[in-house]
């Protein structure tokens, strides 16, 4: 495909510091728009804003954001500010990682998926980089460049999104690419109970430090194992196998 | 299983008739404890809110409330509430359908997934009543309350999770219960572009007129025949064909 339409979207904000690596790594594949929130939004899941009006806000030529969630970006940058589907959808580069059950909760991997549902080849890119870790980008934006030229290059069946995780290394460390299947979160979450000023509690949701189950072929243990970990996910969520089984329930 | 608890969410909020008529109709299966959005969270999806505090409140011995989202609420209510895991999560009975490809943007929907990611069989259930239509909620509770027997009955596998559609009709005109997979969505999304009394313009994401493919065994069809439809969901996304293809490319 000659010159591609790529749309970058996030979750961390159109002035993060990983979607401005991820538009930079882009703009030698084809035309880039970036179309992004006003603010961050991470764990904002596919959440899709009905209830108020959004506002879009026009910085150049190539850069839009909204104040919306990703899901919303994409939604308006496909059917509002490009008039037209881009060829594919960028999302990231995320600051933390999105590996195994965790794709559920992120807008970065959200972002991408509202482009397979809207048959949009589409890929999420994340740095794993845990808590104040200081993020290495340039490795990540790297890996991005060469994944997405791949992508151009093979396609991507209807529907389908590629989530990519990247270890928080410099260059040199990364030990290559690897495909993988999600792993398994430890559901060990972690809530921390506190009291207030006022003598009231309250609960914060916490946790950087998940921990996964030890699965030799998901993406956590690609990440362990210093590899780039690319994970195709798929939008139907039927569970095919249980829908056969569930046959024979009779009421 | 004898009085198993059960936990019942949603994310039209905890006042809501929906979640009362749930609620009820739970209440001859097991011991029953709410804990659900203080207002509406529609399309909120799996969001957690990671980047303030929540707080819980208590109405009653079995009604708690949460200023969250319906993932903060399952979290919240596993972990802190109940202090352990619940035997079922059940979410609804939503005001609105959530058929095929919307299942990614439902808040109800994502509450019973949160459910299954923490082990838990769960069950989604949604009444298919459209824009200003008047709700029948005692139809809906009816199902409920039936297909949920029957899941306590033949329990669920590990991160599964049923996704329930009722039609908005009266009980007699209901032609009974169908296994359906999910329906894939007309991706013709209406947005409204207004200006606003400063002159400013805009956007209000829309469409509650959305309209599915026909595919003869999908939820959409089933609804259309005036059945009830059960699609069971996986909550591992990874597309394993497209895996396996994908072990072919060379970088």
């Amino acid at each position: 495909m000659k010159n591609p339409l790529i749309l970058v979207s996030n979750d961390d904000g159109f002035r993060s510091e990983g979607i401005q690596a991820l538009t930079k790594a882009m703009q030698g594949l084809g035309q880039v728009i970036v179309v992004a929130p006003d603010s961050e939004q991470s764990a904002a899941s596919h959440a899709l804003t009905l209830h108020r009006p959004l506002r879009v806000y026009k910085h150049s030529d190539s850069i839009y954001s909204v104040d919306g969630t990703p899901t919303d970006c994409v939604t308006l940058a496909i059917h509002e500010i490009l008039k037209k589907k881009p060829d594919f959808v960028v999302s990231g580069i995320n600051r933390g990682a999105n590996l195994g059950d965790d794709v559920h909760y992120s807008g970065t991997v959200s972002a991408a998926v509202e482009g397979a549902l809207s048959k949009i080849p589409s890929v999420a890119f994340s740095l794993v980089s845990w808590g104040q870790e200081k993020p290495i980008f340039n490795s990540a934006a790297h890996y991005a460049k060469k994944i997405m030229k791949k992508v151009i290059q093979e396609g991507l069946p209807r529907g389908v999104t590629l989530n990519v995780n990247i270890p928080n290394l410099p260059l040199k460390q990364i030990k290559g690419i690897s495909f993988a299947k999600l792993g398994k979160r430890n559901y060990e979450e972690v809530i921390f109970e506190k009291i207030d000023p006022r003598g009231r509690k309250y609960f914060w949701i916490g946790g950087d430090d998940r921990t996964f189950d030890d699965i030799p072929t998901s993406d956590g243990n690609m990440i362990q194992k210093k590899m780039v970990s690319i994970t195709p996910l798929q939008t139907d969520m039927t569970h095919y196998l249980q829908l056969e089984e569930m046959k024979g329930w009779k009421f």
